[in-house]
């Protein structure tokens, strides 16, 4: 063991954890019929005195995790061996340093598999960081100088639209009011809405009997899969509207699922409804496309982010008009660092961020970035709710807590990315106790695969 | 062994090819000072009586490469069992089961490592199916019918630029006076422009030495590495272009080096030098940034596409007027059955293709694919030329020929995507005998890593 100040990374010990959700269609939607919610989860070990550990992961649904597992792997050397001091003190060249490997870089660059990793390793770090501190990282973030989190920031490819400069500005401007801000989400929270009643594979009972329960829950929000058969989805939005009333928001959610007129054409035809924003109608790519669909489909708001790969894409998402909200996401972009630039570049174009959550602890993740953004950057929560979906947060160390509709501010020190052991144990694939007796289960039935 | 008709794919082998090229700064750029060309290689077996068998590889720059290794590995399942003779008649069908495999599209979707998997497995399969058509790809692909082409493409997310309607005619057009420049082909071949003389390490005098070769050797066009620092790049492109002459093309890469703004000072900057196209001057991901310089730089060209990760970027290239010369990469995207979509996404928008080469057997694919663009599709090769980059090209069983500035028409059967088999027990990472040798050479010397 070594003392606090000395400490270094000793181990970047990674785990392909994977939970049989396609057994109860739970995340089913037009494009992701049978998800088996994954996470390629990783723990840095550190010889410090206190055990002090980082914790980050990225979310998969399923087959292919494994490549995942491989690609934090092989960032390994960046890490193992480096001062946990160093680390905690500047995560933003930790950053650099892994968008930057030049070899690395060249399968992305900045996107996809090996830019997902990088992104758990820099949560991890940041997990690391805020337990030093002994704050919840939305704490530590809106506690830190404007200064230090704007050399946080990688500003190439962004400058034509977002400068350190800008960034400055929009923080110091954060400033004001946050004392009260913070009282307030102390006390209320951060408002979420839900997609727990609109999975695709669920039967119009269910959807109905969930939606008026997330009503009486306290949510305001909710949200419907669509995108597979439009007089199913008629059939749908008709029985949920129905179940909510005038007065919820209904938000329907495509996950890529259509090309360009034809978003236009099915968005139409659901407006009776009053859809109030459409997801993902195509391509997560297609920046001009959004903005086709966008101008085509007003007043019903278009809304995406989830898969927008890094800020580059972000900005011109941004600059181009293509959307009304920014639906960022914890564990697919490169961390925390490249989040700040997303935050900041929506609050330069008076974008509201609405993240993505739900699938395998991205709740317990960006329900942080949402209440530093509250603090420290817009300022406000009018017009924007964290998406929550109520299932696989028993696996979690500190996992989210939802009161009248809203996200309770988390207090324990870290990210909230710790997955319990217990669930470790059982779910790592394919050698985890659950998976082990799956296995044999199905040798005994004689079933292959 | 199996019947002709009967035979299977028996196994999908993979080899982590590495060669140390950064050891003479072979392919050093502004954002890749020390590039290990390297190859995650794969080989269909089959059980076919004739031993028929399909290669594929993508090309990266060294560490990670065992990341893409496992990427193909992840897709085994969807090939391995398969009826050869299924796979060749459409390996549209592959393509889409691959991209549309809903578990592993989530680590995209249609990017980065997973789907540069994808690509390199599509590819072993045209390169199988050309080799039993025993006739090489490009031939292949321009002896098929348009309708058969057609339905080897995916659509999705196109259709606002592209219909299957507009491929078809592009097609059908594209048959008026095939023949001769079929014959036109196999006699001149087609045109190549060479960076051999222009990576950053080398210095002025070799700069010189390699610009006046290349003219000396029939090319017509020549390329310099550009980005790192601006006053070296002025030298250089003086020396470049007193080496070369007023009549030859000499085109300036500057890797993704700059943002905007800075990209458009520095092509200024360069201006005098008389540079026919600025390449990848910002980040591949920055459609309107490609887009803002374009129109900055006037009449420089631009130039970018060998990082673009599929048809839906490309597609906004175009659209947005991005770029004046679209460069495709052979083992970026999802295989030949995407970058049919991307050639004739360039006829649609009038935009000449000038495809990325060099690396690891880039050049020995992308020709075939160049070619059949001139046969069937574009039907010219006015301001078009296939990179050219000399070194590598030993270790493939069919290397590309060059003869006087152009890339010969390649006669044997297949893709051209095998290496030698004592290539593979060479340089295969690490047990190959060349880096078991390094290894022992480095423990001797007390080196790590």
């Amino acid at each position: 063991m070594a003392s606090s100040t000395s400490a270094r990374v000793t181990a970047l010990d990674t785990y392909d954890i994977r939970f049989p959700t396609s057994r109860e269609l739970d995340g089913s939607d037009a494009m992701n019929p049978d998800p088996d919610y994954s996470a390629a989860y990783l723990v840095l070990r550190t010889d410090a005195a206190d055990g002090a550990e980082g914790h980050g992961f990225v979310f998969t649904i399923g087959r292919g995790n494994e490549v995942q597992v491989a690609a934090i792997e092989a960032l390994r050397g960046h890490v193992v061996g480096r001062p946990v001091d160093e680390l905690c003190a500047d995560p933003g060249a930790l950053s650099r340093a892994l968008v930057g490997d030049s070899q690395l870089r060249w399968l992305g660059p900045e996107k996809g598999v090996m830019h997902m990793a990088i992104g758990a390793v820099v949560n991890a770090v940041w997990d690391l960081a805020a337990r030093r501190a002994r704050k919840p990282l939305w704490q530590l973030l809106a506690d830190a100088d404007p200064e230090w989190l704007v050399g946080q920031i990688d500003f190439r490819y962004l400058t034509d639209a977002l400068t350190p400069d800008d960034a400055l500005a929009l923080l110091r401007r954060g400033r004001t009011g946050a004392e009260e801000r913070r009282a307030r989400l102390l006390e209320r929270g951060y408002p979420a809405y839900t997609t727990s009643p609109g999975w695709l594979g669920y039967d119009d009972d269910r959807l109905t009997r969930l939606a008026r329960r997330a009503v009486a829950d306290g949510f305001t929000q909710i949200k419907l899969k669509v995108g597979a058969d439009l007089d199913d989805d008629i059939r749908r939005c008709r029985a949920a509207r129905a179940a909510v009333g005038p007065d919820v928001r209904l938000a329907v959610d495509a996950n890529q699922r259509w090309d360009v007129d034809e978003a236009i054409r099915w968005t139409r035809a659901l407006a009776e409804f009053d859809p109030y924003w459409i997801e993902e109608p195509t391509s997560p790519d297609d920046i001009l496309g959004h903005a086709a669909i966008r101008r085509a489909v007003a007043p019903v708001k278009v809304a995406t982010g989830e898969h927008a790969q890094n800020r580059i894409v972000v900005k011109q998402l941004l600059q181009a008009g293509a959307i009304d909200v920014l639906q960022l996401d914890a564990a697919r972009v490169g961390g925390v660092n490249e989040n700040l630039a997303i935050l900041l570049l929506a609050a330069r174009f008076d974008v509201p961020v609405c993240p993505h959550a739900g699938g395998v602890g991205l709740c317990e993740l960006v329900r942080h970035l949402a209440m530093f953004d509250y603090l420290a950057v817009s300022g406000t929560t009018e017009d924007r709710a964290v998406e929550y979906v109520d299932h696989l947060h028993e696996h979690f160390l500190d996992p989210v807590v939802i009161r009248d509709g809203h996200y309770t501010a988390p207090t324990a020190p870290g990210f909230s990315a710790a997955l319990r052991p217990e669930s470790v144990a059982r779910y790592t694939f394919p050698g985890g106790t659950f998976w082990a007796a799956d296995l044999a289960e199905r040798k005994r039935k004689g079933q292959t695969q």
